[in-house]
């Protein structure tokens, strides 16, 4: 098959590679040849078809990936996709994450939330020329980034204007190629069944990127629409919705070697990035900014070890910055195994030599390299100044009355002119943000987390800080920052729902003439904010103008030397395969692609997160050797996956589910950058062991039945 | 085969079983079908020579195993066997543990200190009927066990009047079976090749147990022997010893599956404890006095931090302590993975259900099991004070000077009376003690670790104190001991060699009329020290005669259910044998049976223990995949080896070299009281490693060709 291997300095000493590549459906004929090599039973033709089976029953979450899996809108994905939803209905006393949820009728079932989303592919539109139309090179960086921001924006509305639908646009190669997704938008998803942690985040952040794994990482939504069948929001009187295609379970063991693929949603890869970006990351913001976010994670762990209810309201906090620095430890780590600096320099190097040799052909091509090198480095220039104020300017509270301040001003343009985000479409989303906040706001833990950017802050050189943020702290001490922190924090209204509330009517002289302090923070602090998304904006203007053209020269020369050629992930739909597979993490060490739950239990302590219930264990005890093999918990395969990937159904050579992606393994996460075929692998929680689940240990035999399973 | 599996309750999940059995050469004939099955293409006669080819060569170091391999008296065993005599002949300025040690030419052979021995097998005799001959019902303990001393004592005296000989008696099940074992001793050992540390240590205590592993840990020395070809005391003269039988290195490659034996002199199991006695080791030996070891050796760690000199001095000691107590940890985790606990109560209760059901028969089995249940009782009631008192007793000079002055009073009595280890046989090895302590004492050290366990001293109850120490102490105190410490070592002139090697001759009354502090110490210890020694005789002599009576209960039990028996390892010479395999630690990961040098490579940080010279990194940067393959580093297989075994052959089917064992598993460690045939696993160093050191790392390519060497 046409492996696209980027790598080509490192040392393959095992036969078994993973199989890069995060296809885009358009490639399928391209890749149609390969996918019956790798063993797919059914006709690749069959999965072109995005709304047919099995790719139609395949959604997004916006983040996440999941299936559809019975004929009344069950969906399936990941325990730690629904985490935030299980929170939402948890509280001190009833606390679903610690001994989670189980509807025994379609009653009990409840609402995910207001901003919850079943997004179910409709139609795909290639929308270059539309986007290109509006550009022209005379622009400067802005004035094309606001010109494409405003076409797609024309792009989506017309898309839009049948309700019930989604539309987004995404950008391939840095801006080469622009697709316009058109999803049905299902605005009513609801519980129906949630593992205790103990199960469903089994291993924690122990665990977490580790294998060997024993994670039972699923969960169940159903998606609800109107009556007639259309999207509509939360409504008592709403009923399932009636997919068109679901996935049905594997009727055949899936075992080492079997033939597997994923389609899913994954968010991002930087596979094409410059050299000169890849360092950036990995000589800063992984690095420096990792350190930061472990900083956070200590802080609230201290403040939540104090007060459960701190606990409760920051815990998908922190599992977001224990998830985050632990990738980025593990990318550091495999940059440096793979040397991966080495590796990029030279594949960047490869290019340029090749562009000098074609002379004035390669020309614009090198000049569109140095272009973005040159961003690059204006980037770098600041980019210590926009974390600290973009991480102060987006901490919970203020942020979120930033959110409603900006409401307010662009509601004064008409609603196609208002700026991405602020649009009627996106007011069921803000209204959402600002009521469950409650949820996940203290605020004496907001000003911890404040203090500690704030006293970021006052480290910048002079001509670095913002005048709004010095006014407010009259100060350049720690005294100053608590003064500052105390008086607005004290002062302020907002923190209270209703209140809060209650401005996403207000206009923006409404805001400007506030005395609450917190709010007359946000307005002051806008302008700041606004000037430096110009910036960036700029910058993306720029990118979009070059991009394309040095990555079309990059296409060119891997099409020369016989590799494949795919996009980087950004969120759109895409199809990965290859096999189930173990490998070897170093020398003398192999690991075998299945895990067994006399693993689980041989992990088990009794103390989170290696807390497995008392009926899984005395299960286990009381089975056979051969009953236990018949129950495989999480599996290996040599799949193409990144964050986005999570929930996507695992499907075998026949199309159905055999499982469900939930994580890569720790030397796998830096080939977001470099991709490392020896090493890359995608964990997987077994559909049988799912099943077992809810027949043996935390019943639930209504959904057994609904998935018409037989073990 | 007959495969003595004591575990019957833990889970036998992988194929690959360890070959439990530590068999003795009189059993060959039992064991000459398992052999053949599991590969071996000699004639299983042919080892039952014990002096012919390929057991002949097989030697002992005391501690250690070894092998001849040159017609030359060439000796290979383990660099960590070796370390004494390395230590013996480093200084600050030419540290050859750090550097490594070539022999260029004969001349350049440095001795290994006046106490190495190579001992080489001449005849193994039963001796039963002697050794109970002296004994009788009505004796008490202390008596009986005297009678077994004198005894023993004369048997030897006997074996060794013929001079050059070493003869030991070994008690196999418990004082069932006595055997006299002839050796040829060799009293001149010279070092002709160690690797430093950073290819014979490489991993130091980290890797200790541990798999994968890439450890270097061979070390050449030279037999020498007189002129005459009799064992002699080093000598300028003497020649090299021309032993009759040497292994050569194996002529075909060793690969996963291939039969491996091992020939050596492992020194304790103990597979045939009672249950009471194992709840002594698991619950108090290496939890309790485990933790003294690690405090141990943070005093030594620290002093040496401070002082290069303290450092060399105590490295031993330190290497000793760390091995000790992460084996000790070891075993208590391997207790807790198979609940070793459970199982070793199950069997004896079997036995002892067995045996009550034999009716008459049965009794007096049943009787010596309630004795020897009574005796562990009473040796638990005085541990604590026993260990205490032990430890201060047998610390560097001041147990030197006591080892001198009970020479002394030994002296009195004609030879074959004296104690044993005080015998005019045990002169040379008390001068090398008294001499070579200058190169392991350092009086600020030696007071430190004295503090240590006069603190715990002072913790005794009333009645468990000793009046010597209290007198000496004259408090109860840190401040009377650091006192009585000061006072004493300031005081002595004994710390000084020449001082030391003056009180060899001197009689009981010149100790006893001494003004030094420390003899005075010593002299006034000793009765106490005499009084615990006959009372642990006592026991001895109490054991050695109720546990022949049980363990004949046991064995015939166990050959009732069809299981294979073989004696604890009690120093004697021992075969083990199986196949080259790994195994899997946990569920999820397998264990290969090879490391390689990448493998070796990936672990080098520069920093010590993983500190790989930068000339064999080099050199692996620049060999072929398919040169690398030819080399493998360390191999796991399944053989039953304990302590004792270090440096043993490990022998191909044909009886060729193939390597040296050096280490067990972690997983193994517990298998001293409890065997786990799914996680006992040998490590040892391959000989085609050892070879392309001494050929491209370290070179010495005269002992390459001495070796006969082709790769």
């Amino acid at each position: 098959m046409r492996l696209a291997v980027l790598v080509a300095a490192i040392s393959l000493s095992f036969a078994a590679q993973a199989k890069e590549g995060m296809w885009v459906p358009q490639q399928l004929p391209e890749i149609a040849g390969p996918l019956k090599q790798a063993g797919l039973a059914l006709n690749p033709r069959q999965l072109a078809d995005l709304t047919g089976d099995p790719m139609g029953a395949v959604v997004a979450l916006g983040g996440c990936t999941a299936s559809l899996v019975s004929p009344e809108g069950l969906v399936v994905t990941n325990h730690h996709c629904a985490y935030g939803a299980i929170q939402l209905n948890s509280t001190a006393e009833k606390n679903l994450m610690r001994d989670g949820f189980v509807a025994n009728s379609r009653e009990q079932e409840l609402s995910a939330g207001p901003n919850a989303r079943v997004y179910v592919m409709d139609q795909i539109t290639e929308v270059t020329d539309r986007m290109l139309a509006a550009t022209s090179p005379d622009q400067d960086g802005l004035a094309r980034q606001k010109a494409l921001e405003d076409t797609q924006k024309a792009l989506i509305a017309e898309c839009e204007s049948e309700p019930g639908y989604r539309c987004t646009v995404y950008s391939f190669f840095g801006g080469q190629t622009y697709r316009l997704f058109r999803q049905i938008e299902i605005k009513d998803v609801r519980l129906v069944y949630a593992p205790p942690n103990s199960i469903g985040a089994y291993g924690g952040d122990i665990d977490n990127w580790m294998w060997p794994r024993h994670t039972g990482d699923f969960t169940f939504y159903r998606a609800y629409v109107g009556k007639d069948g259309k999207p509509a929001a939360y409504s008592a009187d709403n009923v399932p919705f009636r997919p068109k295609h679901h996935l049905k379970l594997a009727t055949e063991a899936l075992d080492a070697g079997d033939f597997v693929m994923v389609a899913g949603y994954p968010g991002t890869t930087n596979r094409y990035a410059l050299f000169d970006e890849f360092q950036n990351v990995s000589g800063w913001q992984y690095p420096v900014v990792g350190q930061h976010l472990k900083n956070l994670i200590n802080l609230v762990d201290a403040a939540g070890k104090a007060d459960p209810e701190i606990e409760v309201k920051y815990a998908t906090s922190v599992r977001g910055w224990n998830n985050t620095s632990k990738n980025w430890d593990g990318q550091l780590e495999g940059f440096a195994r793979i040397d991966a600096a080495a590796t990029k320099r030279a594949e960047e190097e490869a290019v340029l030599a090749w562009l000098r040799g074609r002379g004035e052909e390669g020309k614009a091509a090198l000049e569109a390299h140095a272009r973005l090198v040159a961003l690059s480095a204006e980037t770098r220039e600041t980019r210590q100044r926009d974390l600290v104020v973009g991480q102060i300017a987006g901490t919970g509270l203020l942020a979120n009355i930033r959110g409603l301040y900006r409401l307010a001003t662009e509601n004064e343009k008409p609603n196609a002119e208002r700026a991405p985000g602020y649009q009627e479409r996106d007011l069921p989303g803000i209204e959402g943000n600002a009521r469950q906040l409650e949820r996940r706001y203290d605020p004496r833990m907001e000003k911890q987390l404040m203090a500690y950017w704030l006293a970021e802050y006052v480290k910048l050189p002079a001509d670095q800080r913002v005048a709004a943020i010095d006014a407010w702290l009259g100060g350049n001490d720690a005294a100053a920052i608590q003064r500052a922190l105390d008086e607005t924090y004290a002062g302020t209204k907002v923190g209270d729902t209703e209140a809060r509330l209650a401005l996403l009517k207000a206009d923006r002289a409404a805001f400007e003439s506030s005395t609450d302090p917190l709010v007359k923070l946000a307005v002051a602090l806008q302008p700041t904010v606004l000037a430096l998304e110009d910036k960036a904006k700029a910058r993306s203007g720029e990118s979009t103008r070059h991009r394309p053209v040095y990555l079309a020269a990059v296409q060119a020369y891997k099409r020369s030397q016989g590799q494949g050629v795919y996009p980087d992930a950004n969120l759109s739909l895409r199809i990965t395969y290859g096999n189930v597979m173990g490998y070897a993490p170093k020398d003398g060490v192999a690991y075998t692609p299945f895990t067994t739950l006399d693993g689980l239990a041989a992990k088990a302590t009794g103390e989170e997160p290696f807390d497995a219930p008392k009926a899984q264990l005395d299960a286990i005890a009381k089975m056979s050797a051969a009953e236990k093999a018949a129950i495989p918990v999480n599996f290996l395969s040599d799949l193409d996956i990144t964050g986005g990937n999570s929930g996507s159904p695992v499907l075998n050579r026949k199309g159905e589910l055999v499982g469900l992606a939930f994580d890569g393994n720790w030397e796998s996460v830096s080939s977001n950058w470099v991709f490392d075929p020896t090493m890359t692998r995608m964990i997987a929680v077994d559909h049988r062991y799912m099943l077992w689940i809810m027949e043996e240990v935390f019943p639930a035999p209504g959904l057994v039945q609904e998935l018409n399973a037989k073990r």
